[in-house]
């Protein structure tokens, strides 16, 4: 018994939980959540983690599983290491199989009681709307251009904040998804215009399937005085899931950080690592001649 | 005669002299001028205007002849439209032909004796370097990755500001140039660090083949304490082309505007429309929990 016990104790120790934060730029891959056709970030994660540690293939588990096209600025990810690389050793190894679009930042061992998604208490996603009447191609893959009129971003934010708190957003599920209820609770709502930029920040305990492109879509109704706040209320809360028609694309949205009761990562790494577009066009002009 | 005279007036008033602020992400293209082989922007822009103006082959000068690889926010060209399509509506119907990588956003009509080279009375450029340890692909498409060492931007300042005026910069000249001499008029430079982030502008009468990412070679080795300010005035003054080595990677360079006696576009379209990357990584963390 206690060889086995010591053999066992042994092996135990051999497996080390691995959290990395990642990021990734959407655009060409298919989501997160590895499918049967299409390149999906988990699917090349864990075939990258395979070539460097094949004692078993890797299972890697995200805190949030975004869909296709959209970005993540600090996606946290776990998976489970038999061999001998250590802790530290993975962002590097990583990054040089890893293709340009998608980049481990930081790697730290956590106990294997630690989960990337249930142990998250919140996620926290951006959606960037471009809201200037010229197109602006540095802005293309992280906004949506949404030109046609000039935003009530009050009216929105309004809009927005009305959801805070633990509530059923059936409304704003996709259908495909598994879950067994839509409850959720948005902790935290903002949205602030810089310019011709509009940056909605949202953080929730969880969010359902398509949901932020959901609200966002509805939001920019809105602020088009073309939904009423009243309107969207009942919408919500009613759970009129089929007349939450309008979903605001892929490419605006991006996934900014998971939380959790500890910090897992150096704080500078994970907080914000989504540069925030600066429009210096409203800037007086200093001219040398 | 008169007959003749009014034959050729009215052919003269049917050529257009039109002008175009452009921007384009330069990673997918061989630079500007058309060449042999190789995507140019020259050449992309060239062939979809004359799929809408077929009458001639169109010519499209530019204010500023990027290299491969080079970004621009307000590149300024022009070329002679000799066929019906009113000046305003040029951005739309080229933008509906031009890859998203290439993007009009305003067109003038201009004097048959105005030129977006030669009216240029200065042209500008920024090198962003991204000076943090993690990389960040975010910042990948428009930044160049350079973390050994933190970067001195006094002493980088320092040596740019000793440039300033009319000078034989022919240390900074890469081979392959078809001009005359090598003296251009610096007018301004700005070295500013937000965070991670070393941003720099540069302001001339005009600028030499390769011209700023020697320069900007050279001043990451003086931010490094390679090379001492002593020594690059010695370099340049002394044209000791053969010295100046290091060249800056394409990536991180833009053509940020050109500058004319008047204002040709609207302001706000060709001031600055290359987006200040602001990364919140220095912010104190607002926690939710």
């Amino acid at each position: 018994m206690a060889t086995t016990k010591g053999f066992d104790c042994n092996k135990e120790s051999k497996i080390k939980r691995i959290a990395l934060s990642i990021q990734y730029q959407g655009s060409n891959f298919s989501g997160w959540q590895r499918q049967k056709v299409g390149h999906t970030i988990q699917a090349i994660l864990e075939d990258a983690i395979f070539s460097l540690d094949s004692s078993k293939p890797a299972k890697v588990v995200a805190a949030g599983r975004t869909d296709a096209g959209v970005h993540a600025a600090g996606q946290v990810v776990h998976f489970d290491s038999f061999g001998p690389i250590p802790v530290h050793r993975w962002p590097s190894a990583l990054n040089g199989r890893l293709p340009e679009a998608i980049r481990v930042r930081d790697s730290v061992e956590q106990s294997l009681d630690w989960h990337a998604c249930h142990s998250a208490v919140y996620r926290r996603y951006r959606y960037i709307i471009y809201n200037g009447c010229t197109p602006n191609l540095f802005l293309n893959p992280w906004t949506w251009h949404k030109y046609q009129y000039q935003l009530d971003e009050e009216l929105m934010e309004e809009a927005a904040k009305g959801l805070i708190g633990m509530h059923d957003f059936s409304a704003f599920q996709r259908s495909g998804s598994n879950r067994t209820h839509a409850f959720t609770t948005i902790q935290e709502v903002k949205l602030v215009r810089h310019g011709d930029l509009l940056v909605f920040d949202i953080q929730a305990s969880g969010f359902l399937y398509g949901m932020v492109r959901l609200l966002v879509g509805q939001l920019v109704s809105i602020g088009e005085h073309r939904l009423s706040i009243n309107d969207f209320e009942t919408r919500w809360k009613l759970k009129l899931r089929s007349e939450v028609k309008e979903a605001a694309p892929a490419r605006g949205l991006c996934f900014i950080r998971a939380g959790y009761k500890e910090s897992i990562f150096r704080e500078n790494i994970v907080f914000d690592s989504f540069p925030g577009f600066l429009l210096l066009t409203n800037d007086p002009p200093e001219r040398i001649i």
